[in-house]
């Protein structure tokens, strides 16, 4: 059961082949960053159609068992999220209506403030609202969409977790203590508070081969990246860790741009480096067996090498998303 | 020269001749509160549906000067505002093309977080974000649109002075240290800190006759708001204190439930008590002569009264209404 919590790359059949090769029982994809409820409705039909065009290597992921059926079928189950709650419009209604369209996980925030809370790039004393940030959980967790907090910053994933009654996510980011403050966008990972945290309440993190965070960044080895799995492993338990490669390709400037700054800059506020390389051990299809080659190698057992390849992931999602119209309170 | 810096009526004939009746030269009224970009852009439509059926009452303040030539048409200028800045949607061009349909007025929150800045019900520590909500307020100096800060929290208010180039109102709020802590709205009141600073990038706080805010709440006398007035005067100065009388008549609780909630809450946060009374002595028509009159009484030359009156207002307005396309950074 190997299961990849976010790529973001142009979606097209070369991907969805070399999810098949890699054997991806599922990919969490992101269809928000900054867009509102129309635009966001657009790309997920955009989605709709490939999942049509694309049947025999894709199916859809509404729950934990569509993946399990994926897997069987020698299929991949896409999951539709956001990276922000921009889509929903601070109307509580679009959450419920988003979760009908398919959508199973959100970020509360991207990396700038917003209605719900803060991202990493925003002071860390600013945290999640009381009003709308609140609710907002609340309403993720009746309607059964998994809270994601990859991109918030300290405070946010701090009061999140206290908010949500349910387990949160970090689907995509690393271990700061582990990482350091060298990698370009070091502020994304999270600090060791934030992961315990999220441990207890039976969360699970993916880690991720992104250069920007991974340890040695752009030079991130094959062992480096499962030293910090271990790492992490160590430190939070083997149930809470999962892989989560922020992997993306086909992409260019012009995307990158709308990411880093929406429409609500003019500028960057983080220099915008080009499209990131991947590191070449990284290799869409191969590179997760090696991963998991890795932890073998390290001393992890079968059981404990299957919790981090897809089953943490799968048990987060059962317990999470919600696959009927709405869930009891 | 009389002008209210904000009245929120349900818009209809008799509140138009109650502004004549008054002699006010303008006023500036709400077009939005949680609305987004579309659904203003039907309201600012509805106004200007009504600014033609009732040209003998009403014209369209876009610029100070448009409201030198209503006084001397004895017409109302209506000055089109914001109470949060939703209508942007995050989009700083949409700043500029609301510019362009007449706003000139637009709070940077209304009472609850959101990207660019922190509502007075949130934790005080929560401020301006130091992305959006900075270049939403470089954009609005640039465009000459006028920053408004009556409901936001503290750090907020100081961190918005701070950010902007011109002077920032206050339309609708009173001194928190003056009105104490027992009325129902004392968050929405405004430090002495937030006060002075304000004035010191001179501007100017409008201040009101909302029971919710004023001194003794419902018992609120023509003595004691005027007794406010001069106080405010001795603390921040004569040229930093208007009128901005947060009047409304003609709504529902539906509306109610509206404005203290929107779409992000299935509940009230602060209890909903009903369409508020205003004073007796509050008369729309009769009560700002009233209040000027309690003014002289109170010591103060007829130059000092013209300034609360509306002079201060428009002092303001030139500095930083742009009434052409975009003025030069």
């Amino acid at each position: 059961m190997l299961i990849d919590a976010l790529q973001f790359s142009k979606p097209g059949r070369e991907r969805f082949q070399e999810w098949r090769d890699a054997g991806l029982a599922a990919v969490h994809v992101t269809t928000a960053i900054w867009e509102d409820s129309t635009e966001t409705m657009r790309e997920l039909g955009r989605w709709q159609r490939l999942l049509t065009e694309h049947a025999d290597l894709l199916t859809e992921g509404r729950g934990a068992d569509d993946i399990r059926a994926a897997k069987a079928e020698g299929r991949t189950a896409v999951v539709f999220g956001f990276q922000n709650s921009t889509p929903f419009e601070d109307d509580l209604d679009l959450v419920g209506a988003f979760h009908q369209a398919g959508v199973r996980i959100a970020q509360l925030t991207y990396n700038t403030q917003n209605s719900a809370g803060a991202g990493c790039w925003e002071h860390e004393d600013t945290g999640l609202s009381r009003t709308y940030g609140v609710n907002l959980i609340r309403e993720m967790n009746q309607v059964g969409m998994l809270v994601d907090v990859s991109h918030c910053n300290e405070r946010t994933c701090l009061e999140a977790f206290e908010a949500s009654e349910k387990p949160v996510a970090i689907t995509h980011a690393n271990p700061r203590d582990y990482v350091g403050g060298d990698v370009e966008l070091a502020v994304r990972n999270k600090s060791a508070d934030v992961l315990k945290t999220m441990a207890q309440q039976d969360g699970v993190i993916g880690l991720s081969m992104y250069p920007r965070l991974a340890p040695n960044g752009t030079d991130c080895s094959l062992d480096d990246f499962c030293d910090m799995v271990a790492w992490t492993v160590d430190l939070i338990g083997v149930d809470h860790v999962g892989l989560g490669s922020d992997f993306y390709t086909g992409h260019g400037d012009e995307e990158l741009v709308w990411w880093r700054q929406g429409r609500w800059s003019r500028s960057p506020m983080v220099p915008i480096s080009g499209v990131v390389e991947f590191p070449g051990w990284f290799d869409a299809a191969k590179g997760y067996r090696d991963v998991l080659d890795g932890l073998r190698k390290r001393g992890m057992t079968d059981e404990e090498v299957a919790k981090v390849a897809g089953e943490n992931w799968l048990r987060l999602f059962d317990a999470t998303f919600g696959t009927f119209h709405k869930q009891a309170g």
